[in-house]
C-alpha cells in the first residue's frame, strides 16, 4: 500500500492522514509521540513514500482534535531523526532514507563469527561480564536489599550547585572548552587536585597530574605505558575486581600476594620481587576493596622500601582517600615519596559524580608526560567542559562542603552496618572486616560445604545481594567470602538487611551442622 | 621567620597582616586573587604555622583598604584548597598540610629512569608528540595562517541551545545520570545516532551502536578487541595518522595499501589479503583524511566484495559524513553491508563540539556485546550527562539545523579555498586534490630537491603553516606533500593564506630552478 505523493490526498485538511492515526489518550506515551511512531511506521513501511506531502500542521491537528502544538512538536522530531525534509512551518515532505530492518528480522548470523575473531582474553571477560549482569539483574529487584553496588548514594548529590558552574562553564568560556582540549586535562582542576592532595600531606604540583575519564582509565593508561604484553604485575588477593580485568586485558602475567589483615604479605611480596622484577606493584592501601582493610604506618613504610629498592614502579589506588570515618589518619604512601616511585591514583567518582568520569594520575613529571602521547593515541583529547564545571564547583568551596556532608552521612551508616553485623551474625562461624573508612565491608565464611553460587542464590532467596568474593581473587578464592557496601543504602535498609543476612547464613550453618550430624 | 600563633598579633585588625600583603591594583590579577597568593605563599614558605589564627575578613579588609567581600572570597578559596581550616564568617586558622616542592625545586631525576621503563612503542609515540607539539606552537603565532587544526570553527558552536540542554538534562535526570552508566552509553542518543544514519541509507538498530569518547576511542576499543599484537592491519598510505598510532601503541603489523586518486589500490589489497587474512582493514572513504578523496560506489563496491571474500572485518571510518558540499552522493560501504562485516565508525567531533568526546561505532550485534566488557575495563562506564545533553540538543532539530548552517560555511570555504589555490599555484609541478566535502586539502610537490623539514620551515617563513605529509604514512613517504585543513579559517584568512603559500612555493620552485642550471 502506497498512500499519498506530493498532490495526494493527505494534503487536504489532514483528513487521509488522521484517519490513518490513532490516538490513544490513556497511553503513558505522549501524543505527540504517538504520532510520531505512526508516522514513523508508515514511512519504514514504505506506505508512506519520499516525496509523499504531509499535511500542514494545522490541518492534521484538527483531523485528530489534538493541539496544533502537538503535532508542530511530533514534526520537528521527525524533522530532526530525518524523516521529513523540511522544517515545520513550511510543508513537510518524507525524506529519502533507507529501509530499515530491526537486528531481529534481519537474517542471524551475518557472515564473521564476532566472538571467534575477539582476542582469547576478551573472551573471559565477556563470559565474567554476562555472569555478573544477570546477577546485577536480579540483585535489582526491589525486594532485595542489595550490598552491591559501589557508587555513592545519588540522593546526596549537589545538583543545583554544579549546574551553576556548568552553566558558568558555557557561557564564560564555553567555545574554548568544547574545542578538542589538552590530554592533560584543564589546567585550574590540575591545580585543585594537587592542592587538594596537599591536605593528605602529598607534595605534588600540577604538572605532575594527569586527569583521566576515571581511575579505571588511569590504571589502563599506565598498564599501556609501563606493562608489556607477558609482563608481571604484583597485586593483593583479594582485589578491586575491574583492576584485575585491566591487567587480564593487557596479557599481564598475574602474581598475586596474599593479603592479610595488616595489608599484603610484604615476605611473599619480597620473595616476587627478588626473583623478577615485574613492571609494577598494585596496591590498594586505604579502605581497600574489597575488604575494606587500611595498612598502617609501618607496613607503608616497609612496602614503599621494598619497591624502592627493587626499583619497581608502586602504584597506590587512593580511590576512597577522603572517606575516613574513625580512628588516626594514615597518609598516603606517596606522601613519603621522595624518589618518585609511586603512582597514585585518584577520582572524584567515590565522593562526587561517578558519571562524570573524572579521575586522575599523580606522579613523576616524566611519567606524566610520557603519557600524553598515549592519551592522545586513547581518546584525542581530554573532556574540558565537565573538568571546568568541576573545578569551578570545587573551587567555591563545593568539595569541601560536600565531603564534610557526606562524611556524616557515610560514617554513621557505617557504624550501623557494623553494629547490626555484632548482633546478626555468629563470630564463631563468620569473619568480618571493620573498616575504618569507606564503603564496603568483607566477610568470610569458615569450614562450609557449600558452592559460592549456592551461598549467593540463598541469600537472594532471603531477600538480600552481596557481591561474591570471587571476582575479586586473581585465582581461586582460599575460603567463601563476599563484599558488603553500604554506599548507596540508607540506615534502616542496611539494619534491614544485614538482619536478612545474618537470618540467611544462620539457615546455612543449620543445615551444614545437620548434614554434618547425618 | 615564623609570624602569628593562635594569640598572636594577627587577630589584632588584621594589622599585622595587611603589612605582609601589597595590593598591586594595576595588575591583572583580581585583588581577591593577589591576597590568596600572597597567604599561600607565607602558609607554604612555613611563615605561617599550622594553628595561625588569620585576621577577621572584617579586620583585614580595613587593614588593606579593600572591601571586605574581596577578602571573603580569598579565604574561600583558600578554604576549599585546604589552607585554611574553617570557612570565612568563624575565625579562620591555617590547616596542616604537606610542605610544597615545585618540580623544579624537587631533586631532578627520582630513582627511576621512567622513559627507560616504558613500552618501546610509547617511546616513538613520545617522540613523535614532541615534534608535532613544536610545530603546533610555532603555528599558534597570531602572524601565522595556520592551516593545521582539523577542529571546527569555535565560532559556529550553538552553545545557547547546547546550555539549555545541558541545564534540562541536570535538572530533570541529572541524579541519574551523573551516576554510574551503561558502557554503551545514553539509550536515547543511541537511538538518534541509528536514525540519523538511516539517512544515509545505513540500516541499523540502536542495539547496533555503541557510543565512545570519540572515533580515536572507538578505533583503539576495536583494535582490543580484535587485534593480538603481532596481527596485521591494512591501512591506506597516506591515512588518519591517530590511526597509524592507535596500530602501533597495539603492536600491530602495519599493511599498507598505497591511495589512488579513486581510493586505495583494490590488486594491492588484494595480493596482501589472498597472502593472510589480517586482522581488519582500515579506511575512511569520504573525505579521506588527509586527501579529502571519495571513493566512487564500484571501488566501494569491491572493497566491501574483498573483505567479504577473504571474510575480514572492514572498519569505514565516516568522521565528516555529514560534510558533503558538491557533487553526488556517495552512500557508505556500511549501507550495502548485508552480511554485517563493516564496523562503522562515527563522531560528532567534526561537525559539532569536539570537546564533548562523543563518537560511535555502529556494526554487528554481536561485536558491540563483545566490546561492552573491554568498555568497562578502559573507562568502566559512559559519560552519560554529556550525552543525554547532546540527545536533547539533537532531537530538538538543533543538530540538522546546525548542520544546514555550517555545510553552508564550510562550503564556501572549501570553494574560497580550490579557487584560490587555482589562482596561486602552479599546477605543472604542484598538484591537489579538490575534495566534494570535508576539511582537508592535499598537495603533492613534484621534483624537489628539498627536505620536508625545509619545505615546513620555509613556508613558516612565509607566515603560512601546513600539516607535514610524512605523518601520515605508515612509512617513508613517496614524495613531498602536506595537507591544509580549511575547517578553522574565514574565507579572507584562508585566500590570504593560500596567496603566501603560493609566493613560498613560488620561490621554492625558482630557487630549486636556479641551483638545477649551476
Amino acid at each position: 500500500m502506497v498512500i499519498g505523493n506530493s498532490e495526494g490526498p493527505l494534503t487536504s485538511r489532514g483528513g487521509g492522514m488522521s484517519l490513518l492515526i490513532r490516538i490513544d489518550h490513556r497511553s503513558k506515551r505522549p501524543v505527540f509521540g504517538q504520532i510520531m511512531d505512526r508516522i514513523m511506521e508508515l514511512v519504514d513501511s514504505g506506505a508512506l513514500q519520499p516525496g509523499a506531502r504531509l499535511p500542514s500542521t494545522r490541518s492534521l491537528a484538527l483531523g485528530l482534535e489534538v493541539n496544533r502544538s502537538t503535532v508542530y512538536r511530533a514534526y520537528q522530531e521527525l524533522w530532526s531523526l530525518g524523516y521529513l525534509e523540511s522544517r515545520p512551518g513550511s510543508y513537510s515532505t518524507v525524506r529519502k532514507r533507507a529501509k530499515v530492518l530491526s537486528p531481529e528480522s534481519r537474517p542471524r548470523g551475518g557472515l564473521l563469527d564476532w566472538a571467534g575473531l575477539a582476542r582469547p582474553g576478551c573472551d573471559r571477560l565477556q563470559r565474567a561480564f554476562l555472569q555478573e549482569a544477570a546477577l546485577m539483574e536480579r540483585a535489582a529487584d526491589p525486594e532485595v536489599i542489595n550490598f552491591i553496588p559501589l557508587s555513592p548514594d545519588s540522593r546526596l548529590f549537589p545538583l543545583d550547585e554544579f549546574r551553576r558552574f556548568m552553566n558558568r562553564s558555557l557561557t564564560r568560556q564555553g567555545s574554548g572548552l568544547l574545542q578538542y582540549g589538552s590530554p592533560l586535562g584543564y589546567g585550574p582542576l590540575r591545580e585543585f587536585i594537587a592542592q587538594r592532595m596537599r591536605l593528605h600531606s602529598v607534595s605534588v604540583s600540577a604538572e605532575e597530574i594527569m586527569i583521566t575519564t576515571g581511575a579505571q582509565n588511569a590504571l589502563h593508561l599506565l598498564l599501556s605505558l609501563l606493562a608489556e604484553p607477558g609482563a608481571g604485575v604484583v597485586l593483593e588477593s583479594p582485589t578491586y575486581s575491574r583492576a584485575i580485568d585491566a591487567f587480564r586485558l593487557g596479557g599481564l602475567n598475574l602474581l598475586p600476594v596474599p593479603l592479610t589483615g595488616e595489608g599484603m604479605d610484604l615476605e611473599v611480596l619480597e620473595g616476587l620481587l627478588r626473583r623478577e622484577p615485574p613492571a609494577l606493584v598494585y596496591t590498594v592501601p586505604t579502605f581497600h576493596n574489597p575488604t575494606g582493610i587500611t595498612t598502617g604506618q609501618a607496613h607503608r613504610e616497609e612496602l614503599l622500601r621494598l619497591c624502592r629498592q627493587y626499583r619497581v614502579p608502586l602504584v597506590e589506588d587512593g580511590f576512597e582517600e577522603e572517606m575516613k570515618y574513625f580512628g588516626r589518619a594514615v597518609l598516603p604512601i606517596k606522601s613519603m615519596d621522595h624518589d618518585r616511585v609511586v603512582i597514585y591514583l585518584g577520582t572524584f567518582s567515590k565522593v562526587l559524580f561517578p558519571g562524570l568520569r573524572i579521575g586522575w594520575i599523580a606522579a613523576d613529571k616524566d611519567l606524566i608526560q610520557g603519557l600524553v602521547p598515549l592519551q592522545r593515541t586513547t581518546i584525542l583529547s581530554g573532556n574540558l567542559l565537565d573538568q571546568a564545571a568541576l573545578a569551578g564547583f570545587c573551587r567555591s568551596g563545593g568539595y569541601e562542603l560536600h565531603i564534610r556532608r557526606v562524611h556524616r552521612v557515610y560514617r554513621r551508616r557505617m557504624q550501623a552496618a557494623l553494629e547490626a553485623l555484632e548482633g546478626s551474625l555468629d563470630r564463631r562461624r563468620i569473619e568480618w572486616t571493620r573498616p575504618q573508612g569507606g564503603y564496603t565491608i568483607w566477610v568470610r565464611l569458615k569450614g562450609l560445604a557449600l558452592s559460592e553460587d549456592e551461598l549467593v542464590e540463598h541469600l537472594l532467596g532471603h531477600g538480600v545481594a552481596v557481591l561474591p568474593g570471587s571476582l575479586s581473587f586473581p585465582g581461586p578464592p582460599p575460603e567463601l567470602s563476599f563484599r558488603l557496601s553500604i554506599a548507596h543504602l540508607d540506615r534502616p535498609a542496611i539494619r534491614e538487611g544485614v538482619g536478612r543476612l545474618g537470618l540467611g547464613l544462620a539457615r546455612i550453618f543449620h543445615e551444614d551442622r545437620r548434614k554434618g550430624k547425618l
